[in-house]
């Protein structure tokens, strides 16, 4: 897989695909991730990729030109299966999408910053819009780094026991039960007695209950889906 | 404002914070912004700080003794608002928490990892459990990121046109109207007449019909809140 990031400020997402299990992942040669920077498709001397917009009011707009050069430019080399735009009134993001899109070969995602992009931009270039939360962040770049590790510990070979992203919250529309590590008594305060009991099938069904109740205590949205 | 973050991977948050607005920020003196290493609070000589969970199954879980630690010392200095975790299995964060952290003097956030922290540290540390989303990290560290950046640019001086914030999406319920800035027409793709007529309390009616007509499409869940 690889993913091109389009972004006015790639300096703010080098840490993340720099540690952890986003590294791992491009070191094994399982995701390819390119950062690109928007000033340098600019063709006006300042580098300027943003302007007022239209009809008044606060907050920049990013302009057209550099956007359609770099998406272009990327298109020219390889085929693209989504051109992803972050911006918080998109489709809401969760496991579902992060599911799909972990199976795509090529995508594109295009970081807001300021007030958003021309609409045209998101009229002409754009296959898929994605918020993920309803929520406003400075930039589009911690939403594009989110995704991306959303998606990226999804693909084979990433997480060191596979079976551990089945077992995640969401994956069956159900919260994870609680977990619990030694020591087995914390000044008084004790694993639940079952845990310890080496019975696992009793312990399945125990997390099981757990998982479906509190799932019904703080998401009982999650059960109708 | 003051914001603690407790970590595995403080080098992961490393550039969020040094760019843009945040670091902006910062270097105003509007908000401080601490990572702590939780293995440096631990007291084994290998500075372990997860555990294999009880009852088996996939996956490490954050063990209480260091987390105790780390949240104890920084309450030992100083008073704090809130103890945060970061969970998918929390609250759903939106503009209204938000809104309402920013409020805060202090607060903790605490970064899960791998499976989770041991649910003791949940019922005995914790006073709010914060989901960015339905979906599944590989950490709390970019949902910690997401919050920070969410609440930061809420503070008064951070951003520069404050008003920019209030117009945003979300701060009354619907999504931002299109946004168009130069050229008036790009390869015939041209900026609704309606912007470009200086008729500014026109302008203003026509941004509230789109702002309104983009939610029904997209997100009327937004107008039954």
């Amino acid at each position: 897989m690889r993913i091109d990031i389009i972004t006015v400020l790639p300096e703010l997402l080098k840490s993340p695909f720099e540690a952890s299990i986003l590294k791992r992942a491009i070191d094994k040669g399982l995701v390819e991730v390119h950062l690109h920077q928007l000033r340098d498709y600019t063709s006006n001397k300042y580098k300027q990729v943003d302007d007022y917009q239209f009809g008044g009011g606060a907050g920049m707009v990013l302009m057209i030109e550099p956007i359609e050069k770099c998406i272009n430019g990327l298109k020219a080399e390889r085929q693209y299966d989504e051109v992803i735009y972050m911006t918080p009134d998109g489709e809401t993001f969760n496991q579902r999408i992060a599911n799909e899109l972990s199976l795509k070969g090529n995508i594109i995602i295009l970081c807001g910053h300021y007030k958003g992009v021309d609409q045209r931009v998101r009229d002409l270039f754009i296959t898929k819009e994605i918020s993920i939360g309803d929520y406003v962040l400075s930039g589009g770049e911690l939403a594009a780094a989110v995704v991306s590790d959303a998606i990226i510990r999804l693909l084979p070979g990433v997480l060191n026991d596979e079976t551990s992203a089945l077992t995640d919250t969401f994956q069956d529309n159900l919260l994870a039960p609680p977990v619990y590590t030694r020591p087995a008594d914390y000044n008084g305060y004790k694993v639940p007695e079952i845990l310890t009991t080496g019975n696992f099938p009793k312990i399945e069904k125990w997390r099981e209950e757990q998982a479906l109740k509190r799932t019904k205590e703080r998401r009982p949205d999650l059960l109708d889906q």
